[in-house]
């Protein structure tokens, strides 16, 4: 049995050295994150094919370096994502940074103003148009195709420049990104738009699913590293379930709770239930902030270089 | 200046008269769900039309039967939702019936005795073979069409017999059932087994998306009621944001957070700022279980006929 | 094993039946609530004392009728409680009863016009003068007396008129009311206020602990009954802890979560490791707001006569 | 206005660099951090009398030497905290360290093997027995006596060798505690255990309200830091509120919710109605387990000389 060592800050202390305390520290919220960069470094330091699942609003939160940054080091095999943090990652690489606010704000006159409101970051609205000046000036690379989802977000990455992007670091990178609920979202309402003025695409987003449970199939060793739930959670999930290679890693960062019984909330261990988890893979809930708990996790892991 | 009015309740007493009573008290959570329950009624009283979005695990939860009869009641005039709570409806549809388990488990154990677990509900998990077997038998009803979303899964609510189906009262109906991520869901599963095998059809989920702007424009007054978030809430948020008619009533039902910036967690005051939510509009957020306020606020309203 | 049986609304449907629907539901937040309500029936119908921790915002969130009848229908045995709800009550029984309000509200005006708020529920801050002259009116009761916390807080209820305070419906039933931390209320202030004048008396808190001890060694079967956590649970775990009979049944009403450690949002399960809870007791935690719960439970248990 | 600057993270940051990061990125949960950081170095900036609302798991959750630093920088003036934080602190100065465990775990079994759980954390429970070796030990200084808490809880701190223990610098560095709910707790056992034998003294804890009253009222610029809600939070905000010089500055740090109305989950902003917190101060709340927050709040200040 093991005691609880008491964490202990030393002045001028880095990120790495703090998170090795929360670790000895080992119990209640510290030590998950401690946990959490332990089976992250053991994922990066094995050939553990990384599927990455983000939802929440970690891009209006300030995200966006960290993750961009973590494609680069090569940390994220396969990304699974929200439309809205794909569309945000646009809206920044089109010039609109968002706008530190307030919650406690009066709404109709934000509207007035022109920002939409993302709890207590603003984005500005006329971001849509400069995306839809976008969409059309590339109309040609999809007019006519038939193309999955992450076949169209490759050439969306393709068309940004910025570098700080998310999407354009996948595109070079080749990473690939699902995002199952592409619709729901301003990206898809742009594609939408052009569909609405007669132009022909089929964006196939069964062909998705066909190339995740295949990437999982063909990969030994795999681990999920989710940062909220929803569908981009349960995609990956699914993919592990009917595959020989259940996920033997997994760290989830949600403040979600268990007792309703959704997806999102639901904790690691009860996809052992249904297949998708290794019975004796290694797991970690962890429950805080994503734009607090992802820092410090990356700080600990970073500059690992990848088997 | 109203001051509240503390609870009375008598022995006997109706669902509709505590309702009642939690309306006059007036302030948080019972205060909440009388108010919910007042524009749930204002809005069956008037001409508006509902889009119910609905995320969670509703049917593992007990509320199959409310979600019917609401459809049978003609309370819900357009469904969004997720592939989960769809498969589950199938699943109970094609004869197996949750089980009430417990969330403290072994989850390895149960895996071997073939039960997915959903927090303390589980299911069987042989409930895949039986969709196998519906998907082939009907096969030729999709083979080599393109289909939306919503026309497949009227299709397959015609193929489901069990009156207590939430795919089969939409059908009968005439309710559409959007479901943006499809893939995501064990249904999807059985769509991606029949185009593994060389099955050919397209599913266009853009369709969806086309169809429900269009539903949103034509209609003068737009009234939204969203159990859980997640991707059903914001696919209707959406549609509301590029119309001339958004939202005039809203409910929300989520035990979700705003603090994290996520949309499932937003107040709906929010969507004023996006256009989605008109600004002098009747909106209110529960904070509960929706398998506790659902029954509550279903049961205020049950006998109203709509005009 | 026994299957989840949906909730069934009927028209005009009583409480109780809707409590009873979902008990056989059984599962996630609403078949808490049955089994909430069937262990406190089972409780009533036995010879068991009931100690009752109440802590949250209790009146001003409208529940004051309902705690005084439960008194007065002999369901609470022993109250331990915060002095907020104490004050809150007294407050109404001087005729300063709590107004509806916004939580989103300029606070610095509400301050000006007199208002305290609590969420979105507000007290006139003048309630602190009359309740002073009530002080002084019976300051020849306690001065120059030794009193233990139960003994003043019975005489504060017998200065009461109001038939529906909680604090004088406990002096009439003789119920004992605990309140460890008196001196964090408007109340304690009262007693300092006469204390900084120069009065003398003592008021043993100590006493008070005696008392409930003694209170729980000597009875043969005790059940607990929690709304949220704070000193009122604690308080009456550690009286289990330290006695022969530990708590055979168990309900907890709290949105707190059991993740960050804390006595509020621990399980109940929890204290069968400390020896507070029999292990094979009847515990139920219910994780709802306990305006919209209470409400329900009390509903369903109306009715029935002690034994 | 000012745009989100994304975090960026590099190898060997040190948490300072981290935490300016935050602060620059200004928004939701890492943005809080960032801010709370900055309003603890303005406070310790200043002549500011520094209140210290302590509840929650702390100790048991690897808490106690932070605490125990912060007290010996001075940068806590005035410590208010819960029993169960003391009663840890002294089990862990009498050498029962924490145990790391699991929070899924058979509690019965746990009883049997004598360990009290705390969540994932466990306390042996002959601790107990210990505590009343000290107890007996020191009789003598407390018998026959009238002591305020806070003369008992510095008694209680001379006791003590473990230089690491909080009660202990809290008596070498003269910061009164105040323990408004003494009695529950295993400190207050102890003390009833005595008086149960018949020792005779008088712990007047109303003498406490006077002093905290007496501390607020003095001192011209004071500032409030919360762990966790409960009767610490509160027992200082009702300092506050009765003093011509009100909080004006304050960091909270909490799980709990606005929306169910307690006093643990309020905002601070609501102090200013209520005459708590200065209409104009600085208030940040911090929604993320203390656990993790605090550590990083820590870093950003520790070596600041108070002025």
């Amino acid at each position: 049995m093991e005691s609880v060592k008491h964490i202990e800050i030393k002045e001028g202390m880095s990120v790495k050295d703090l998170v090795k305390e929360m670790n000895k520290c080992g119990v209640i919220g510290a030590g998950r994150i401690g946990k959490a960069s332990e089976i992250f470094a053991e994922m990066l330091n094995k050939k553990c094919k990384i599927y990455f699942g983000l939802a929440g609003a970690m891009v209006p939160g300030g995200m966006r370096n960290i993750l961009k940054d973590m494609i680069l080091d090569g940390y994220i095999d396969v990304l699974v994502t929200t439309g809205a943090n794909l569309t945000h990652d646009l809206a920044e690489a089109l010039g609109f940074q968002h706008i530190k606010g307030e919650s406690n704000v009066n709404d109709a006159e934000l509207n007035k103003k022109g920002f939409d409101r993302v709890f207590d970051s603003y984005m500005q609205n006329k971001a849509y148009e400069k995306m839809e000046d976008l969409f059309n000036e590339h109309l040609s690379e999809i007019e006519n195709k038939r193309l999955s989802g992450s076949e169209f977000l490759r050439l969306l990455g393709s068309w940004i420049k910025d570098k700080n992007s998310i999407l354009r670091v996948c595109y070079e990178k080749n990473i690939p990104i699902y995002c199952p609920a592409l619709m729901d979202s301003g990206i898809g309402l742009m594609l939408w738009g052009l569909l609405a003025k007669g132009k022909k695409f089929d964006i196939l987003l069964f062909d998705d699913l066909k190339e995740i449970m295949n990437s999982v199939w063909e990969s030994k060793v795999n681990g999920v590293f989710y940062i909220g739930g929803g569908v981009p959670k349960n995609f990956i999930q699914q993919a592990m379930q009917f595959s020989p290679n259940m996920a033997e890693y997994g760290i989830q960062i949600t403040m979600d709770r268990p007792e309703w019984g959704g997806s999102s909330g639901a904790e690691l261990k009860e996809g052992i239930s249904w297949g998708k988890m290794k019975p004796k893979g290694k797991f970690v809930d962890v429950k805080c902030d994503a734009t607090i708990a992802l820092p410090l996790i990356y700080s600990y892991i970073k500059g690992i270089k990848r088997k």
